[in-house]
């Protein structure tokens, strides 16, 4: 452990390099990266597969005590210069923090959903802050999971940063055939509810939320499409007295995750 | 009109950028800069004393006819170089829309308070980010004004972007000094909760909000001090289930607005 890395061509730098920048590099691979002490922290308590811990000589003098104390045996640790941490670092004040962390294998949407449980499905969100935020929420509130389907990349460094760690707390499930996603929902007599800015729509506060139920964001732009609203069991509004352009889709997500669990 | 600037050492040009990236500059001047066709459209909507508009060639012939409808009798236009816009802009995808606009007046707290106003204080939050979304989030929840206490500066661009438009919709008071906007609250009788994540709070779920109600919002990573919780007339928790650092500044004022006013 004592070979400190100073070259971007170690094939380790270069396989953190290329996951951290390309979405396709990242499905090939079944791998993603992590940055800083908290999230990878957050990832070994969880023990989520860790395959690569890259410290920079700084932090492994800081931190190294209370990263070495996690079960390691499966991770290779590898020193890095301050300077190369620097190179490979996605904020200017980097804590030199770094892993490469297995993709867990996606169960599907079925083996998610229990009676009674409340999840909320991201339809078509493309912000990486957004997802992030609401995977964060949705674990302060207890959601039983979240659904992905059309959505930007969940292992995106942007995402992954955004969950604050919840990432690897939550129950996330891809789907994005909506025709599965339904047929998964319905056999599971799950109800679903569309969130929508529509007139007709019923407001939150008039909704009950017994039984099993999933409510469905949609894109940040331009909301839920037409033909998926029109499959979900009802469409649901937040009443606003405001500007309604102003609620966006993590807070919207919020409230009604919110109203789904109290 | 004509005359296309080149120059960044155009005075108007000079200005802006020093009050886009000086605190101090904007309050020596008591100006601050807008980007983006959507907000200074807001900003002319809403009379918000714009001074300078600063127009891309580009710019100039794509929206120049819908932002010349605008009564711009008290304000210069001025068309840039596409480059020099580039060099001015925030984002690499800049829209060519640059403004410069009047800090309005703070009529203090006082004036901001009636009778069964719905208030939001933002006490020492620091993340732009946060406090942009809390105010767009105020504007759609229809909160009868925002107070901003030892927090970052709203006329950072950051803020101002953030808010997507709801900074010339909102009323918004700063008040700096903790005695005098506790006298301010009290004298109008607004009853103050401290949003906190103390376990002898009182969950918002079991909280009334009647008449004037005050929430306090406290800093991303501290919190609200002691000692401004202690001198509000309850502290209240929004019960979670899950992870308790899970939930963001912006999410928690969210969450709370929404009860506030529903």
């Amino acid at each position: 452990m004592e070979n400190i890395i100073t070259s971007k061509d170690n094939p380790v730098i270069k396989l953190y390099q290329k996951l951290s920048s390309s979405k396709k590099e990242r499905l090939q691979y079944g791998l993603f990266v992590l940055e800083g002490l908290r999230i990878v922290e957050d990832a070994l308590k969880e023990d989520s597969g860790i395959t690569h811990l890259i410290l920079t000589k700084k932090a492994e003098e800081k931190f190294g005590e209370q990263l070495f104390q996690a079960d390691l045996r499966d991770t290779r640790t590898i020193v890095v210069s301050n300077e190369l941490g620097n190179k490979i670092a996605s904020t200017d004040t980097t804590q030199g923090v770094f892993a490469i962390c297995r993709i867990p294998h996606d169960r599907g949407v079925s083996t998610l959903l229990s009676d009674n449980g409340r999840y909320i499905v991201l339809f078509g969100l493309q912000d990486p802050g957004n997802v992030g935020m609401i995977i964060r929420t949705a674990d302060a509130l207890g959601i039983d999971g979240v659904i992905m389907s059309g959505s930007c990349d969940l292992y995106s460094p942007k995402v992954i940063r955004s969950t604050m760690g919840s990432v690897f707390r939550m129950k996330i499930a891809l789907e994005n055939d909506a025709d599965k996603l339904f047929s998964a929902l319905d056999e599971k007599n799950v109800v679903t509810s569309a969130a929508v800015i529509d007139k007709d729509a019923v407001p939150v506060t008039e909704c009950s939320f017994s039984g099993s139920q999933a409510v469905f964001i949609g894109n940040e732009g331009n909301g839920l499409p037409h033909d998926i609203a029109s499959r979900c069991t009802r469409k649901v509004i937040i009443p606003m007295q405001g500007n309604i352009n102003s609620l966006n889709a993590a807070m919207a997500a919020g409230i009604l995750m919110w109203e789904l669990k109290k």
